[in-house]
């Protein structure tokens, strides 16, 4: 069963439909792992251990009755700690909304147990998920599994550690700057941020209005393709979710990306990237092309104005939702989110309002793009997971870890984070796929495609626990 | 040929055509009657008297050679001195801007010229077009052609006063919180504010970027939808300019309204009205009921925050463009733009976020709404064209004349105003009319319709002309 619990979700809808494991089995092994791990990751802020057994035997009873819920059924998946649950607190990550119990369920978390997914915990997360470290002065850090010295990335640090660890088959996160594509790439999962709205955000804890999104980690493609399956959908309880038709993002999975052609934005993106990263990710290209895939250079000149503009509207979108708040209550924010919140708050509307222009002018570059290429490639992340810092150190390294990822938060694109290397000291490297909007089917088709012409995906962090990287297995 | 000038376009063109008249005969009359009552009115701050003609001349000569350039080939029309002329300056209704020669034309111009229509001149607006009288420190205030004691509405209140008073077919507005419907309704014309992003706004100097509309006035319905033919399409010098299709406006004219759904909001736009205003208005609704309208009563309870929120949205965006300008030439701005500049730049990043936010939830609002009805229909100015206060009272009577108005440019939905009655004093009262987005066509036909339907849009100003309110002609 140790092994079982890393396989994909496919073959553990297989083996639970089979009657091979039992999902009271599978959710035993989960736990068992998460016992053996847990205490020096530090993934969870909370566990469901009981709730998760009952709601195991009663998937074992709905199964062995032939009433099948899909392939989330008896599955285990992790939230991050800023999605509510009803019953539980979403903590965010603050001390101080330790019994802000929620009274019903996130949409994303009703679809989830809908499908008869067992929702075994809420995972840590940079405080507000307004960092990108998961350095957390409340809850701890979560270490990165490869090598626990250093962060996991964040802000949905614990959700990533969790997908790794095989402590479940995905986890939620959110992304309002990369926060599910940087914890991805840095901890060697896929991550998908979906297109700004084709996912509902309601019952989640807002950061930036206009930024955030809600998406599935896991450890294969496939997996974020079916978790995508279930969660995507317009909800009129969200003002900007989009009455977008919705596909079975995994029918495509598999069918050749031959003469496409796919966009590298050297500039901007390329630079000042470390060493391990650069090279991982030029050999992801010539992998690419190798798939009959044609490269394309992208021209963005608009990009560096862009840059900036993500900063200042999520600085001043959470600066506004925690406006009365980091008045209130001070004292109860990390010095890094405090820091944050106040320079947000402190902004002026031309602030905003130039950076909504940036932001307009971008989206029209981005627009034209895309007339002519069918993805835009590049790196997730422009180095490796930083040296844990006791997060005196997150916010100066934040645009740095954020500079491949929050302009797609500011454009609403849709954009995945895949494993395409380790360095040599044993670190994962992820490669992003950005494609146009609404075109998640596409993105997965082309990073499935990708996962199953390189190894990365196989290498099992197992062998890392306790053990600083050496060892690799091919497991599947 | 002095009533020639006030007939519609599609007669005119007949009788250019035809050569019963010659473009340049047509200028001539159209500069005798400008000579005749342009100094009581002052609706233009720059005449091409000699230009114009010359281009008569031309057209004379196209025609003849039987090179046709379309319904606007010869047809004189009037530009708001806000939008770019090259070789011309662009005052925007400030001295200060005397010499701001443009250098290429707004596409709209480039538009207008290449179908032949002849660009008369000018009109005076509203200083940068921030207020709605039409009281302009550096040009004076233009006259309302109905009672010269009143003003014409604004900011396009040149414009609108030209257009009735027949020193041109039609004329250029923008509307960023009514500045086309408002001083359309209050001189007596038709003024079609379209949807955001249908009419290029390249060469058109910004008040609010968001908001900003470029639009025709006319006196007929069918003039404003032959106007729009010419004037819409995308254009990528335009970040706002969308690509949607163009269609024919005036394709469906005079076809059936029957079993069509119209929306009144009682609620927020028909309260304090003014009793004359009210009573028209309630005769419309019952002549668009016997034209076999079904009406809908309508809920719409986030337009209190919403109109809030359009006016710290035109206050912070105008507040930005003028940022530098506000503080250089303090002193060139009439007091009441200065302090609305000066309330603009002082508003915060939370300001604007929370009135974009109102805006969302109010598109929400009015998108499920036009899922009931087709159109929505409701005063265009809640009162009479107020009294001349030389500017003092500017500010004060601003949002009241806004009130109906604003919530649609905050949305980017297309809304016309039509003539809908008169006061037993001879003020009009204009009706508007309220579409989906993109769907001017249906608005035009439905104007059309109502048009047909009653005698306003037949009344001639003519007499009006010094004389204070009696006669009524029936023209056509």
């Amino acid at each position: 069963m140790e092994d079982t619990i890393y396989r994909p979700i496919t073959q553990l809808t297989d083996l639970l439909r089979t009657r091979e494991i039992s999902p009271v089995e599978l959710i035993e092994a989960t736990f068992a792992e998460i016992d053996r791990h847990e205490p020096r990751l530090n993934a969870f802020i909370f566990l469901f251990r009981e709730q998760s057994l009952e709601l195991a035997k009663q998937a074992e009873a709905e199964i062995r009755s032939g009433h099948n819920r899909g392939l989330l059924h008896g599955i285990p998946i992790a939230l991050k700690d800023i999605i509510n649950v009803s019953g539980a607190p979403t903590t965010c990550g603050s001390k101080r909304l330790s019994d802000n119990y929620a009274t019903s369920d996130a949409t994303v978390v009703a679809k989830l147990k809908q499908a008869g997914a067992i929702i075994i915990g809420k995972t840590n997360l940079h405080e507000f998920a307004f960092g990108v470290t998961t350095e957390n002065p409340h809850f701890g850090t979560t270490a990165n599994p490869w090598d626990v010295a250093r962060v996991p990335g964040g802000s949905s640090g614990g959700s990533a550690a969790a997908v790794i660890s095989g402590f479940c088959a995905g986890a939620l996160g959110t992304d309002t700057g990369g926060s599910i594509r940087i914890p991805a790439a840095l901890c060697g999962n896929v991550g998908l941020k979906p297109t700004y709205g084709r996912v509902s955000v309601h019952g989640v804890v807002e950061l930036a209005q206009s930024l955030d999104c809600v998406g599935p980690m896991c450890r294969y493609v496939q997996d974020v393709a079916i978790m995508m399956n279930t969660l995507s959908g317009h909800d009129a309880r969200d003002v900007h979710s989009e009455n977008q038709p919705v596909d079975d993002y995994t029918e495509r999975l598999g069918e050749s990306i031959n003469g496409w052609k796919i966009g590298i934005p050297k500039q901007h993106f390329f630079d000042d990237l470390h060493p391990e990263v650069e090279s991982a990710v030029d050999e992801a290209i010539k992998t690419l092309s190798g798939l009959g895939v044609e490269i394309v250079e992208l021209n963005l000149p608009s990009v560096p104005e862009a840059h900036n503009a993500t900063l200042t509207i999520l600085m001043a979108e959470a600066g506004y939702f925690h406006r009365q708040r980091v008045v209130d209550y001070r004292d109860s924010y990390g010095a890094d989110v405090r820091e944050l919140l106040e320079a947000g708050k402190a902004l002026s509307a031309a602030d905003y309002i130039k950076a909504v222009r940036a932001r307009e002018i971008t989206r029209r570059e981005f627009s034209q793009a895309f007339e002519q290429v069918d993805l835009i490639v590049l790196p997730t992340v422009p180095i490796l997971a930083p040296l844990r810092s006791g997060g005196s150190e997150s916010n100066r390294i934040r645009p740095r870890l954020t500079q491949n990822t929050r302009i797609f938060n500011l454009l609403g694109l849709p954009a995945i984070s895949v494993p395409c290397g380790f360095t040599q000291a044993g670190l994962p490297v992820g490669l992003q796929i950005v494609g146009k909007w609404w075109s998640e089917k596409t993105l997965l088709q082309a990073a499935y495609t990708y996962e199953k012409a390189t190894p990365w995906h196989t290498r099992n962090v197992k062998l890392n626990h306790g053990v600083q990287a050496e060892g690799m297995t091919l497991q599947e």
